[in-house]
């Protein structure tokens, strides 16, 4: 089971789906992380400034240790210029193909403005991963489901609640990891515990995250069985 | 395995998911239909007009053969007066408690005004059938998956295809049998036709059906894999 | 300073703005509640059912005490059929312009039917209460803001964030008075926690309540500075 | 030339449409216009109220006169109470197969209750006139386009803007006879004025009132010349 | 009478309008077709990467002649990289205001990235074709309608729908000659056969295409003879 | 009392809140105007070209000082290349720091491309004003209220009227100023008056200019009193 993760910037996997992750890393998987930028506007203080790519960096490096995240790769972006262009879609189909995912993660459309573009550019690679293009990059690679974590604006009405109950605690472990980011958003760690509880009771649980699927590839049922158990 | 489908009149199953009803057939499954009205505006003739209901009835039956659907219900509701009240919603929530399904099927709310107030309370009483109210009318059943059909209003973005190639003449066929619709909606079978080769493409078959999940009760994920599976 | 408040069931109050409540009782508001039905489907066992009524209603009684209401009403009206007609729009109107409130609140559209039907009467019947109509039921009243609050669905982007954190415990406390609907709706107490905390982060604080303003009237901006100072 | 025009309230007309009935008129269009309501809580003083029917009645008489309207139904609905129901769509249906006009023209969704509950009666009874169901009623009639007028909320991006610059002072002389409602929403001439305004210069003209058609049933194109002209 | 069509790859005006493109031919039109790209990614193995842009350019010229385009542009942008942006909006300007047209047409929002782009870059320009700007480009020219068509996602509910029974067969083999694009969406043919079915049910003929005229720029009504005619 | 503006054209500040930027004045705010373009397309005929934004730049100095706007700032971007990108983002933040305003004003999302853009620039900036981030820019601001006006695309429910009908004669006046835009844009004093007089007439006074607050950021409630007051 190989799941690759997608998102703006360092913190954000944790927040949308740090429970998620280390579930996939308890059950055996593999688990990519790409970060669009390396965060350099996410600096608390002037001083800071020179240094903040290199310090989320490390604490990239210590929440994937937590997670259980073996690969990580960083496209050094630059934050509020993510681009949706032909390179950068090329670069997701890139990773898609050559690391072969099971399932691929990214953010919702609804949240702000790099967050939207990561959306876009991501959900354009995945689309034409399976199709017949870009070909000299990597074989095509199989369509696979692609999910979507809340980072800012909450979902009116997800339609997958994840069950973190067991793991919730290393989700705010790897939280607290990304120190820099204290001063940046705060009451982080209260954000994560006020949606977990939420998310969790939905569907009867402790702590939960919530995911929904892109419908832009609809999911072709040829076993009618799978209405019923899924 | 036992399928629960309210629809508002008579043919709505057949356009929106005839070819599912029977590969639910195939599969071996038992299958509820539950019609709202009895169609009593949907004749051709003036002077069909006090025979509609009986001529749809025997119509139904024979569709109900050819589907492979053993329980039918009409709740003798009329046309353009479907209500979204407290007695249709208990109905609902009975119909459910004591069919005991695996998967409720009902319209979804973009089409119009007898659809729409089908889907209202179908979705009400699917939500409720789980909680502890109405409970006079049978025990609690469990949170079952609810999905939604096409059949006038095209979804934007069906996120389920299920392939229908396998049964799509015995669709065609159980719409023919609805002979007294054909002179009230033109080109019902040109309509199915097109739909059905529209959906299958979307994921590489000859035929396909599109439904949504209702999204209203979140869907609990407790092992990660099926995440990648589904 | 007088609060004008509408909801469908007993509960609806504390889970979406009990701890507002209670802020205005301690600001010295008189506090009218107004609850559309006696929640007649809210029972958790058979043997319940007759009773639910006036279960409901004894812990509604208490659960003003503990938060403040001063004057409470029942329309009476049944779950699941609550009505937008005239008589209850006239019901809204007579209750507005007798109580004469400085602010009136009720539940945000987007949500189960009962509450959307609640919404939709009492949006008509404040929009209606300063015009001149319905003068027999009583003088007609000035304009005051109407105000939504989130009971089942999310708001995706609320505008107003009170905060509870200090009368947190108090709204947990009447919430906990509903022990009723404990067997109905699973995991309430959690749910409160859970909304509370991100709607407290949002601004900088341990615990908050999210509220609309409607818009259907909008407000006058006579004095510039209001544009700052608010 | 046929127009057939239904709305809610006394005045509606006026407001959405009266320099376009007018201009209507001029052409030599025969014309009637369905009111739902007799305008019963549309009274300014609690004296007023046995006689506010009565009163607009007189007043819809005269403003027929005024626009060249020839023939008046009036539906005798309440205020609040107007219904989507079996009853009224049948007199919708049988409102057009008895009078056979070549357009119709009522109420946008986005609207208030009562204009929202006319948009959708009458967008079932229009769809459905021209299929073969209440036939008892009247003649299956011939699809016609269908137009929404706007009344209270503004339409965002209207398509359709008529030219009433010259009949603009009869409009404003249409409302002017409605003097018993110049209590109950104030500053009518001025919203008209400012809207006439609005829309006009939306084509370059002084004075326009908004429309959009229906497109529940598609328009057939079958000379494709058509593309061109219109 | 001279049509103006803008999409972003070829073989989106065939998907999209083919067979309204040959009723304009055959009505004696001059037709012009600008393509933004050249279709660098449509390739269906690496060895034909090189050449794909000179296959598609061949199968263009083709398909202009089957479907009687007489003028045919490429704006030569890449794949994934259509801008909005001044220069190319300048392009849509300057070809709008040389070509002269009677009518413009180009891709819906609703669609993937480039389509999007391209929907917005057009729409921009067309506007701004009749305004005094960008002089130096060409003379002014008139406003004339802006159309719409479906490419990928379905319009839910289209306006307009143009019979293309006629020329059905033509559509296709013109999709056949864009041979290279076989291998990268699969199921083209069944896909247009679909749709022309559903679209043509919806006015009753057998074979049709959708389209949505743009309203950012109001259509004015002079004549009211033109709101029942059309 | 310090004010701060954001549009795209000269001329947008006067359409959108000129009424609104004098009643401040008037109150005797500092107020700073931010063009992002020198409008380089506004030009009337091919002669005016090369002269158009030095034309635009004394207009826009008039109008300065008719309003009572005293700092003015032009970004110098190009008609329909107004980017979102992170240096015009930086670009606005720091205008916020260093101007320290009590409140900005931008344009709405629902409007064409260039003010699509401003919209969302400014609001990411005033959203990242008061983060750490961009700390070398200026010392970092508190948040303050973002209101949004409505230039072209009319707001469907405004929630803020301010009356400006004592400056009305002034942002007519101030228009005027604009003359070089007569050409282009036609009939914009049509438009004032039409929109002033319905925005007006919303609240019960001659002339009004709406205005929607973001809530990109929530508000904080402290003072419970403060929901009755506003």
């Amino acid at each position: 089971m190989k799941i690759l993760i997608f998102c703006a910037h360092p913190d954000d996997e944790v927040i949308g789906m740090g429970g998620t992750i280390r579930k996939f890393a308890d059950a055996g998987a593999q688990i990519r992380l790409v970060h669009f930028s390396a965060g350099n506007e996410g600096y608390s203080s002037a001083a800071e400034k020179s240094e903040i790519c290199a310090i989320r960096a490390r604490e990239t490096a210590e929440v994937c240790r937590i997670l259980g995240i073996a690969e990580y790769v960083n496209l050094q972006q630059k934050d509020w210029s993510i681009e949706v262009d032909h390179s950068t879609c090329r670069t997701v189909i890139a990773q898609i193909r050559e690391f072969r995912p099971d399932a691929v993660f990214t953010h919702r459309h609804a949240d702000y403005h790099d967050h939207m573009n990561v959306h876009q550019t991501v959900t354009e690679g995945w689309f034409h991963a399976p199709l017949a293009c870009a070909m000299e990059d990597a074989p095509v690679w199989r369509p696979v489901p692609l999910y979507e974590f809340e980072v800012i604006t909450l979902f009116p009405q997800p339609e997958l609640i994840v069950d973190i109950t067991a793991v919730m605690a290393i989700k705010l472990k790897a939280m607290a990891v990304y120190a820099s980011q204290t001063g940046v958003v705060g009451g982080a760690i209260q954000m994560l515990e006020g949606r977990a509880l939420l998310r969790g009771q939905s569907i009867g649980v402790r702590h939960g995250e919530a995911l929904i699927r892109s419908a832009m590839r609809p999911r072709a049922i040829a076993d009618i069985q799978a209405l019923v158990n899924s």
